[in-house]
């Protein structure tokens, strides 16, 4: 499986707006999304591409975990991110969302992560990609994993 | 693409309840629904019906973008409703929810619409289905968009 | 259709920590969870397996009804149950989750399904699995039913 990873952040004038411009950002917001949550296939190659480049049909189907907080609070610092580990058996993602800083996202995913690997058995280099932001008027963050070949 | 839209409104015994009955005066409480985001295919047909009338089998996984609100404080204002615009390049479906007045839904749904098809460059007139209540005691509103050949 | 209920409850270092490791206790911890509605197809076999034990590769999808329920305050009861019901026509499930004891549970979970089978004129005898646990630290209570061919 080939999965991209994605970002994007952006005010807008309504929460559903200013995450349409960070799926903008991210490459994405001309399909229809379906929801994963956090398994990758063995064998998979996952690269931080930023902003997709597709060809599918814009209304195409695309699977995606995806992690994405939006926030009309001003002056709020919010993150996105997305944590993940690929092992000879596997590969997991999490997703860490909120209104909270970088840091604190990336020790949410840190800790988070090492457990469900703990849990498996599993042992992998944790990689992550987090957004973040400090709230204009209304905004949205969102990292997403696109499994391109779904 | 045929894409119908249909709604519903009901009072239940429990929030789910109440949805199953919305769902059901929608003619889509039989079916598994999977959630998409909100693009409409190129060359798609999209008509107000009310009541879908599938011959899919009971159990059948349908597609759909939804917008449905629940609320269980007696004479609360609750409102759902879609906004969709099609053009040459494509289409886009925006949802909005909450216990606000019909007029602030058709605002919201207005105001993040045009801002989502300004961020692509595109045109078209925008229409809505938009379903409001007073609550009686328990009550869910909702109105959906179903993909019929996905 | 052959459709597995499974269960896990447990502790973890995170909200989404203590879900993967219900989902492990589960046996479906190593997939990619699509969320169906709530539709059982007719001539469907519903079986109370606990575990899944399923032969599909890491990654896979999963099509699930799902009721997970996560809380981190120290003390507090929660629940989450599915409830079921076949009939010569076809069958439903409903979920029910949240902050509450074993038998709050299972009378929403009575209250709603009855509600949803007089709406469409249907009866049978409804069935239910419900996980409750006292949260020591971060916890996780879920019910999924598997839907194992689709």
């Amino acid at each position: 499986m080939k999965i991209d990873i994605v970002w994007g952040k952006s005010e807008g004038k309504t929460l559903l707006s200013a995450f349409d411009r960070a799926l903008l950002e991210a490459g994405i917001h001309n399909f229809n999304l379906i929801l994963l949550s956090s398994v990758i296939p063995k064998n998979s190659v996952v690269e931080e591409v930023g902003k997709a480049h597709l060809s599918n049909e814009i209304g195409d189907i695309l699977h995606v975990v995806i992690a994405s907080f939006g926030c009309k609070k001003p002056n709020a610092i919010i993150s996105a991110g997305l944590g993940w580990v690929q092992t000879k058996q596997g590969g997991l993602f999490i997703e860490s969302k909120g209104e909270f800083s970088q840091e604190d996202c990336k020790e949410e995913i840190r800790i988070g992560l090492s457990e469900m690997l703990e849990a498996r058995g599993w042992n992998g280099e944790i990689k992550m990609k987090i957004i973040s932001h400090r709230v204009e008027e209304i905004a949205n963050v969102t990292v997403a994993a696109v499994y391109c070949n779904l």
